[in-house]
């Protein structure tokens, strides 16, 4: 029960980080909260509005609904939510290009929707076409994706609502780990740019709060009111999150990161990140690796498995993409010092490829 | 951003309370870890098969199967969903007395199955056979409540099992906040005592952990089975939890909690907590109140909704039944001075009201 948690400096594979220090403060103070019940913790509820507004500034909608979220997947599963009680079909299905989460096949087999999971073009991007060609009138949802988790790309958002709005489905993208760099870059990925229904943004990821705070977004309550339960013994009336008591600690610490970060910290993070990762990128290619260009901060690359198994068993926690990549995420606690380790590392495990072994101690 | 949490020392209502020093402890240490990805965050994956195997001493399961959940409504959520894939009917239900949790409603709403609800007897408990009448072949599950949310009542946990045996269902038991002041106690509820499939047991509420941390125990992995989503960029294969990313603070300190407390510190801190529920009851009793027998720690009693009105505006934390009444739950945080003082206001807001006010200040 002593078990040291371990560091964060051999971390590459994870898509959540260190919470920044005014984020930690907020969820230690917090702890003991629970913003699923504002009747008896009105504080912790006025700062859950809070954060939404700040979300809302983020993602260009003035009147944001939504809440804090216990993840990405939640919000994710929510949003499918949304969509199924809005359709009229009875069984409504969910137009997603292959890059999507896996979250969407959890809430697809929750909520008893079909998921048609459709290929993506040759940069790992939504195809439009191909999206064209899978929706018909029970599509209830076309989810676009602004950030995905394997390869760090952006879909053409306001080219997928549009498509979505042609056939009268909701549109939902998921900018779960992507909506803390995005705001900085050129692409359209907002409300603002398109007509995008719900949003998934996780301020536990680059957004630097603590776990668990995801986020979900609608362009109205009415969408919102769709998940509402009735809370007999509460003194609130009802309930649209997921989960019942939620932590007080993911709320607040969401808050306090946004407040601290928005939008100055998060740019320079962005930039810093991107930097590594196109450092990164250069470094794997100049030793022959055949590597995905890095066009948000997040790296993948053809390893061989021997290689990367050395690397994990050097204590490296690295992952995979679904085609075998190696995959580094440069989050905020992935600096050029680790990567440079990382490198060296990887360096060392080559020449002992090349070289014959005499001793191995 | 300043705000300050409120303190506990009014709040009555809560199922949630205070850490204990050394479930904080570890929520803070353990606060930027991801049990979702045990991959990259084995240690804290492993101090969670520490706390499903004590949840599994606590409810007298030798080899148990569960993970540590967001709360008490996703482990519901997900016991319901395990009796949906393992039903036949492509329309199945879920046979539940009134008592149950609203959390169950939510998981009927998402999952599409029909939830049953059932009149309880004149205590508040499980009538047997208005639930035998409500069973079917397309029963996929039966509820049986272990500490009710709003009466602190346990149902008839080997009868129930047994109609689910007869009927073909699975048995989930709602322990969630009961589980932690039970093993003090002669009733049966234990996987010992009943053929229970599934339950839902929560350290966040009376096992002093932080939220967020609720429990899903199966007797079998391969009723968690049902609940497996492929995972295709974690080094881990499959999840079997509602969200992905979790709270390593949740986790690590439930098991710290539990560590520390079980068994002398949660049988003392019962027949503390009892005792007051006890104390309260028979001062509400003598000031001419009718009151709910509070057989766990939990009082309920009829109030004026003038005189409810009154106390929350004092500050207190209080909330009422679906039919009215006040509902006070005698949590760890709770002690005989807060009660004290709880009797005190109303005693004063009662003499308010009995005699006629000169002046108002």
């Amino acid at each position: 029960m002593q078990a040291e948690p371990q560091a964060f400096d051999r971390v590459l594979s994870s898509m959540c980080t260190e919470p920044h220090p005014a984020a930690r403060k907020a969820a230690e103070r917090f702890l003991a909260t629970n913003p699923g019940d504002p009747g008896t913790y009105p504080t912790i509820s006025a700062l859950e509005d809070d954060a939404v507004s700040l979300l809302g500034e983020i993602t260009e909608l003035p009147e944001p609904a939504g809440y804090v979220a216990s993840g990405g997947t939640e919000a994710n599963i929510q949003a499918v939510r949304i969509a199924r009680e809005r359709a009229d079909s009875r069984r409504p299905n969910v137009v997603m290009p292959e890059s999507g989460h896996f979250s969407f096949q959890k809430a697809a087999d929750i909520l008893g929707v079909e998921l048609r999971i459709v290929p993506t073009d040759d940069d790992h991007r939504a195809d439009l076409e191909a999206i064209n060609s899978s929706v018909d009138d029970e599509t209830a949802m076309i989810v676009g994706v602004a950030g995905t988790t394997e390869y760090g790309r952006v879909d053409p958002i306001p080219a997928l609502g549009e498509i979505a709005k042609d056939v009268g489905a909701l549109f939902h993208v998921d900018a779960a780990w992507g909506g803390f760099v995005l705001p900085f870059t050129d692409y359209e990925w907002t409300f603002a740019d398109a007509p995008i229904d719900t949003m998934t943004i996780d301020p536990h990821k680059v957004g630097q709060a603590a776990v668990p705070a995801g986020g979900l977004l609608a362009r109205s309550s009415e969408l919102l009111d769709e998940l509402a339960v009735d809370t007999p013994y509460l003194e609130s009336t009802s309930q649209a999150t997921l989960s019942g008591t939620r932590s007080g600690a993911g709320v607040a610490s969401a808050a306090a990161a946004m407040e601290t970060l928005w939008p100055t910290g998060y740019r320079e993070e962005y930039h810093r990140s991107q930097r590594n990762a196109a450092w990164l990128a250069e470094a794997l290619e100049k030793r022959g690796y055949e590597v995905v260009d890095p066009t948000l901060p997040l790296v993948a690359a053809r390893l061989p498995r021997s290689t990367f198994d050395a690397l994990r068993a050097k204590g490296w926690r690295i992952s995979r993409t679904a085609t075998g990549e190696l995959r580094v995420v440069c989050m905020p606690h992935v600096t050029r010092e680790m990567l440079a380790s990382f490198v060296a590392d990887l360096d060392r495990l080559e020449v002992r490829a090349s070289v014959p072994v005499v001793s191995d101690d």
